[in-house]
């Protein structure tokens, strides 16, 4: 490779203009990338560009993919360590490329070191104001928001780093037609009230209100992972909910118990089949509560809980939650849209959504939000 | 046109193999056709065929189109008095083809004559049975339902029976999609509670257990329209239930007032734009014990809400109905689905669906019922 | 039916503003419409509108098909004898409203009197203007371009007028697309050589300098089929000629013996299985020759031999023609396109392309002449 | 990340499974993958899989890309010098996982080092027999099939390796509809017989015969690229040529001079913009001479000259060219196919085609292989 002896170094500490995506604290130095779909985006000229990482994981590696301008070129598996990284080369050195960095794949919360931090570029050109987009969307999620099942053969089955990913899931899809920015908060198996294995503490609710409550560990914690999220500096159009299939699940799982304290949790059934009422009315509760919380962090957000990827089980159940918590607070720039339930011929790996799935999702979400929010 | 000598005339009253879609009363003759997709069906062999039927009406005129070995033939206005119309010339003798005379558009309630009779065949060959499909599917609806807009160009404005029609409705394409045989109860601008322009006479469950309650005037009784309909003689595998929409328009319209009482009835919304919760609630309640009736007269049935192809401003107060129905009854084989909303692209003429709104339609709901109804 | 007391009636031999599409006589009354997609075309106001047309036939029943505004709206078989047909009825009378009867079925040739003649109309309304399309396109075909196959259902294998149509095929849709007014000049069975079953007088270029060389016997010679055609009256920005097909076929069937000489004519294969080089090169005299009559009764015109839609087969020997053309007249403005083969997913009835293989080669061939005329 | 204690290493020199895709000399080790589509592949079990790589290049980078049971899963640059690059992890062991590494871009023939070298693998598992594909294909081409365009956004227009790939090429996508596997000699900018610029050094059949006649200086050499290339190793059941693009922008742009001997090559076009006939005659004959060479080669595979994707300038040129090549040879296994041209909405970066171009493309293409080679 001939050397490009004029490329400069640039630490984030430094410079003036990028753009972060995702939740993190703008503060910490090398800066974290805790979500799927955080990301550091810049305008840079010059012929030559690369980013400094450094990655460090136990046992899930995280997963990166990049774009210039706007559109899908890399994607990879991201090896620990420190490490410089191409983001292009030999270009027209005067006009600027935009270009991100993004992570790919979802927090790990299990106890374990998994991340991603950004410390800086060397280029041959200069860095130019990146604008923010009109539009901003969160998009709350599981497995499905963090595009498990996109990426690998229908038939492969692990559940595996490499299977996820936000590059092809409905929440880029949608924001790509929009032309929005987007946040992510999702985790795979989680649900409202409890995860897919009846596991209590799997609930997003109780990780929203953290800068990143899905990271794990000691690591996790030591890069503020913990601490409360500032919802103000950076405030929704709308906010998507998709949640529920976990919870539907557990009504089909064996029961959950407590490794330390012993206690069990399980969403029952009926003999008949139905969901037992008193374990639908907690699964409602914990929705509608969920509701009440998105409405105090995002006062002017549209509110949209967008359902059916993987089942319609719970749609009644989510709407009765949308309706009590509209009715208890008189608060009606909240709704309910069904999402198309995956086929056999939409399904991707791992018995997920497949990308033919999230394209048709995200081509019903595109057309409500463009007529709701009146884009 | 060269004579076929060989056509023998052949009577409704005489014949034993045909097949009769659409509420009717079998033993008139006569034979009325009532609905949109009503229809006689036969399997004919010989070279040629003819059905001889007799129309009449005043404003309004009856359209037709007919099928040959379930392909779509021809498509055409009904003028008045008793006729032959060819249904096929020329073709192979042997061979049993089978043939659909299927009324397309709607019944007329204004009180006025419109009715297609049917009295029979002239056929060169033979008469073979009709078996029934094995799945049997009900669609109750407004203009959605009534195919109305999916003939006629976007500009065409007018309400006209000519842009209207099962041929290319959503019901016909879930039915084609899934080899079952159809019955719709549909009228233009009807509600559950109330009509688009909150005539509160123009709400469907008030006619639905009548042979036709969507029949209208003197030559609408004499023909037995009035009557209870016989529910037991055909149980729909599932009743789909597209209705809202005019009573989402009540909304938004003035009030409407008796002619005769000069009683008026107005569907309110709160200076806030937000549906007036007394006015949501008796529509809901409408809704509700409208899925009683349709539970008490269908009792194995398969219920889903099909809604949303002109919009999702009811989607809240239907699934709010469908829960409340459910928590009362203890049934819990309702269900609710929705249908994608009408975007420019797909819309059709005179601000209604367009085919291509139909098809995703049609699209989303074969998939439902193929995966509820387990086919 | 309501009687319309104001309909007055119109013959089209005192009616100043209407539009005749389609090779035809316009000094005729009542005027014939030959060729399938020949049609009347009038704008007119008031709120109802019929026509006065007159059919006869002996074996193959003639076909229309009508619109309104653009958009279809009935396809029926016309029984024989002076009739009046209704267009429109209860339309708002002010605005214009565009109407087109039109010619569903091919000329048929037999020995036969097979006719569309239109007389005039009933209005209660007026007449005005109908501009002329910018573009003006001309197919030659064979059954293909007769739509043979886009009507009935894929096992249908009788030969019916029913099944054919040009309201569906390729050359509607590509006119549809382009906002484009058309002439179609096509025969089922025919080639540029000999017919598909070796028939040498079933050659589209013999009968292509006549007013209408398709229509047959008597009744057409009465009516000036047989008189010259005046291309000067009508000269198309393209020539689009799709034939071939049954050329090719000829090699597979056995010889025809004329009835009356007795002479013998046959396409041949060699033992191999390739096509006799002799024959080859009859059939590329006769194509080559067939374009040195377009160009000379069609000077400015781009002609395009498009092809392919039931097979490949003559592809090579259709390029050499039109390199040896090309050679021998220094013309450069003939061009040779291929349209996507018909598969076993887009057929129609009768082993003809259906619906979806002609929208497949229309969206081919409208991409071709956008480009190619720079339109 | 854990340490896998458990990986070994393995050496391409003594592993017994694994297949190699495209032309090379299985004998180097390491050993070159020179091609676009060049690839290892492999069926391993085992919980982890790593690839031991080594990289070289002056100027442009090569980028490779991996599958897994056939998915795409990553695409990267590759930076210089040896590497080891992780294909998956944590997956469960005893299952056989196919995996393919391979290259996504073209070899690069300027005067440089540019390499790809596979040494071998580490496993904790084992490696099982990879089968041979029943089909092969082999595609000659220019920039489309050097999948030049489909990455990249609209607007950018450098000539980047970035832009390139396989992936995303309508080969891939016919190989991955027909289950066949393929071999690519492509090379952007070149002709069959001078390149887009006139120089006629850059025509693909000069160097079709040699091993990698597309690898360019002294490190091809030293890797054998000029070698003799074996063809009875691995004979095609269908080659695909899909040249000409460039033989036809060879008549729109300036002469091309020899550097060193000074003389000047240019494709004329005559005054009227037509091409030049002597000049047009010599691209036809080395069409047809290319044509002869593929069949001495190729003994038995069926030949199609595929073209079409970006303009049809040159269709009647090149079937005149398969016509006299036919005609000389008596070999009739030769035929020619046209592939959209590629649109606005189908165009990629570059002014190239886009991906869903090249859907298009692979659609023509499968369809009519399938038809053709009756699979």
């Amino acid at each position: 490779m001939q050397k490009n002896t004029n490329l400069k170094a640039y630490s984030l500490k430094e410079m003036e203009h990028y753009k972060i995506h995702g939740r993190t604290d703008a503060s910490l130095y090398p800066l974290p990338l805790f979500f799927n779909g955080s990301a550091v985006e810049v305008n840079a000229t010059g012929s030559e560009l690369w980013i400094d990482v450094e990655a460090e994981f136990d046992v899930h590696e995280p997963w990166i993919w990049t774009t210039l301008n706007g559109s899908f070129i890399s994607r990879q598996m991201l090896l620990p360590g420190s490490q410089s990284l191409c983001l292009f080369r030999g270009m027209s050195p005067d006009t600027a490329k935009n270009v991100k960095f993004i992570r790919e794949t979802q927090p790990m919360p299990d106890n374990e070191a998994c991340h991603i931090l950004v410390k800086g570029f060397w280029s041959d050109g200069s860095f130019l104001p990146v604008p923010d987009k009109k539009l901003k969307l969160e998009f709350i999620g599981d497995s499905i928001t963090s595009g498990e099942g996109t990426y690998g053969a229908r038939e492969d089955t692990d559940w595996l780093p490499m299977y996820m990913g936000c590059s092809r899931n409905y929440a880029e899809m949608t924001c790509e037609a929009l032309n929005a920015e987007y946040r992510l908060f999702s985790q795979g198996g989680w649900g409202v009230l409890c995860g897919w294995d009846n596991d209590p503490r799997h609930n997003i609710p109780s990780r929203y209100e953290k800068l990143c409550g899905l990271a794990g560990g000691e690591a996790g914690k030591r890069l503020g992972a913990d601490r409360p999220y500032d919802f103000k500096g950076w405030q929704p159009d709308a906010v998507i909910v998709n949640l529920g299939t976990n919870d539907a699940s557990a009504f089909n799982e064996p029961a959950w118990r407590d490794p330390e304290s012993g206690e069990v949790f399980k969403q029952r059934r009926n003999p008949d089949g139905s969901f037992h009422p008193q374990d639908l009315m907690r699964f409602e509760k914990a929705a509608s509560d969920f509701l009440a919380m998105l409405r105090k962090n995002n006062p002017a957000s549209h509110i949209v809980w967008a359902y059916g990827m993987l089942g319609y089980d719970l749609t009644l159940a989510i709407t009765d939650a949308v309706n009590s918590y509209r009715r208890n607070s008189g608060d009606s720039n909240v709704a309910f849209l069904q999402l198309p339930d995956t086929t056999q011929e939409t399904l991707g790996s791992h018995a997920h959504p497949g990308i033919r799935s999230h394209r048709r999702s995200a081509a019903v979400l595109t057309e409500y939000l463009r007529k709701r929010l009146d884009l």
